[in-house]
């Protein structure tokens, strides 16, 4: 059997489970991107661009950053990124996948623990597979258990360096680590703290600075570039001699083509956005607030802690249901099914973007409210 | 020890052996990017970006393309350039690195082999080890060779399908594959062609079309925007059945952020002034042969392919230092070391880029004659 016609009986199995992903136009409200500022399509990173293109800066890098595609305006992002996340040094890739990928496939050596919470993205799981180091993880968003494991690792023989990973929100469950919990364990065993910021870039923090700003311990942050700051790439922020083993060993970073000049231009817009004053977070988290009290009065959702709320339905078959009835009255909601959620929790994923109002929010929640009482 | 001070030593090793990369400014003239048709910075795509903010395409996705992340821009670049490079369909990923990641990664299956040239990129070798297929490599641009590895395969009980897999242009030789003696082989054996045209795309080919262009076998052929293209990202372009395997089961492509409707529209603009006119492939391929003639009659240099020239020096200590001498008479050119390439054939990768002109091209070489006549 040719691979061609292995690839049709994959696509037919998928479709007949109701599994097969397609690409899907983007129709009516906003409720399913990461835009939590409504930077992407936004007036002011449209004239960040156009004087970005006015003084000259290429679309194209050309190149490896340790070739020619390295650009005055990736250092400038770089050193004003590693400022404004309060770490020694930063550097860009391409997107917070290959940053992730970057970062575990190349620091954590052999003989090392990578310690991570079990709802950690597919990218740390990519670049964990490319390392050596152990990797064990611990149950969600539960410090005790990280501890219990830790402790289970170092009894066995293990004496390497502890990489403790997790994310400050979580892209499906939309809750936060209990990062001052982590912290204190990091702080006791000289744990290195790995926090991907990519939902809360922008959104949580001093001036959108993420969750892990001003922790004691030694940090390492991720901060994507192409959710809340409304652009593409990734940041890595942390000490020095890691940035410069990174340039040195990560393969994501050595052989792939620098980000464009033009985007690294655009972030920094984006962050100086976010230093000039507190519009763009405070409306941001206002929306957030007010789409909590819809979906507690609407829909009696409760505990939730972020712009990422999710609507856990069960089975694929009702989430995208459910997904497909809320697109056709003009809200755009995605069903996400396994394996990007666990099996028996496929959901909606409802974002509250800056692409939407306060009154839109209202309507979606009264939409959910009334399918779930019309249907099963 | 902490990691902390185990990279300080690894850093200060690499330092020792002149092995440590720094990120250096760009400095004088291009003879270091991959921006082989002078796209980059060109005023054509300064005024396709502005075209493209002033229609309203947004400078960030804000999503997975299976969220909301999906753009007209997208689906309208994938179409053309599944029309242009001549395959069923065309999926747009964020970099060249993470289009063979998901493509080596993804397709080949357990059982099946990937058979590749020695040479092949870092990227396709992270997607193998990620994946698993099994892994053969055979000898460099040896089309016998790899006739006898697939037998020797076979030999041994494999049955699955075979991926041969190769550059149509090798980034560090700058020589060509022997795609007909390959194209012969796939189509008497049954195996899927795959060709990386990352240093062929706009360069060879009708109309900048690469190498593969026209081949009889099942061919995947993969073109990174951000070389010859001028702006960022990778195209994969194959059977449709492919391209929905891809959308379906690869970790680069569902769990990234797609790249911006920008570049996007970017891409789409390079592939339009290809088909303008001859005037971008021809001026390059009128500079590359005059690189040719004068590498030759200035410093000897036969056999010559491509835009990428390797004076191949061996040593570490004489590649930098010849890559210095020529920076400080205002030629930008690095000197590459392994792991890039393999120990003692450390060398300087000339690129014949759209940024330079020819006299600029016949003082590179008359100086390089010159320093070689000067020092060892």
């Amino acid at each position: 059997m040719t691979a061609l016609t292995r690839f049709d009986g994959v696509l037919e199995g998928l479709a007949a489970r109701h599994r097969l992903r397609r690409l899907l136009p983007r129709r009516g409200l906003d409720f399913a991107s990461n835009d939590y500022l409504g930077l992407a399509d936004s007036a002011l990173l449209r004239r960040a661009a156009r004087e970005a293109i006015d003084r000259g800066v290429p679309v194209g890098s050309g190149g490896s950053r340790l070739l020619r595609g390295n650009h005055p305006e990736h250092e400038a992002l770089e050193a004003e990124a590693a400022a404004f996340f309060g770490s020694e040094a930063a550097l860009y890739l391409g997107g917070g996948f290959q940053a992730n990928q970057a970062l575990f496939s190349t620091l954590p050596a052999q003989g090392d623990l990578v310690l991570h919470d079990a709802l950690i993205h597919a990218s740390a799981h990519e670049g964990m597979r490319l390392g050596r180091a152990d990797t064990r993880s611990f149950a969600h968003n539960d410090a005790d258990a990280a501890r219990d494991e830790l402790r289970a690792w170092r009894a066995a023989g293990g004496q390497g360096q502890v990489w403790l990973a997790v994310e400050s929100v979580y892209s499906m469950e939309g809750d936060l680590a209990p990062l001052a919990d982590l912290d204190a364990l990091a702080c006791e065993t000289g744990a290195i703290l790995v926090v991907d910021e990519a939902h809360a870039t922008g959104v949580f923090g001093t001036e959108g600075r993420g969750l892990a700003h001003g922790l004691r311990a030694e940090v390492l942050s991720l901060h994507t570039c192409g959710k809340g700051l409304g652009v593409a790439g990734g940041l890595i922020c942390g000490a020095r001699v890691m940035v410069d083993m990174l340039i040195n060993r990560a393969r994501p970073f050595i052989f792939a083509t620098a980000p464009s000049p033009l985007d690294a231009a655009l972030v920094r817009a984006s962050l100086r956005a976010l230093q000039a004053g507190p519009g763009l977070q405070a409306a941001a988290r206002k929306r957030i607030r007010h789409a909590h009290d819809m979906a507690f009065h609407s829909c009696g959702l409760e505990g939730l802690h972020s712009q990422i709320i999710p609507v856990i339905l069960g089975s694929d078959s009702t989430a995208m249901g459910l997904a497909a009835s809320l697109q056709t009255q003009g809200f755009d909601i995605r069903g996400i099914r396994p394996p990007t959620v666990p099996r028996g929790t496929s959901r909606l994923r409802i974002s509250i973007t800056g692409q939407v109002t306060e009154p839109e929010i209202s309507a979606l929640f009264q939409a959910i409210a009334a399918c779930r009482r019309g249907g099963s």
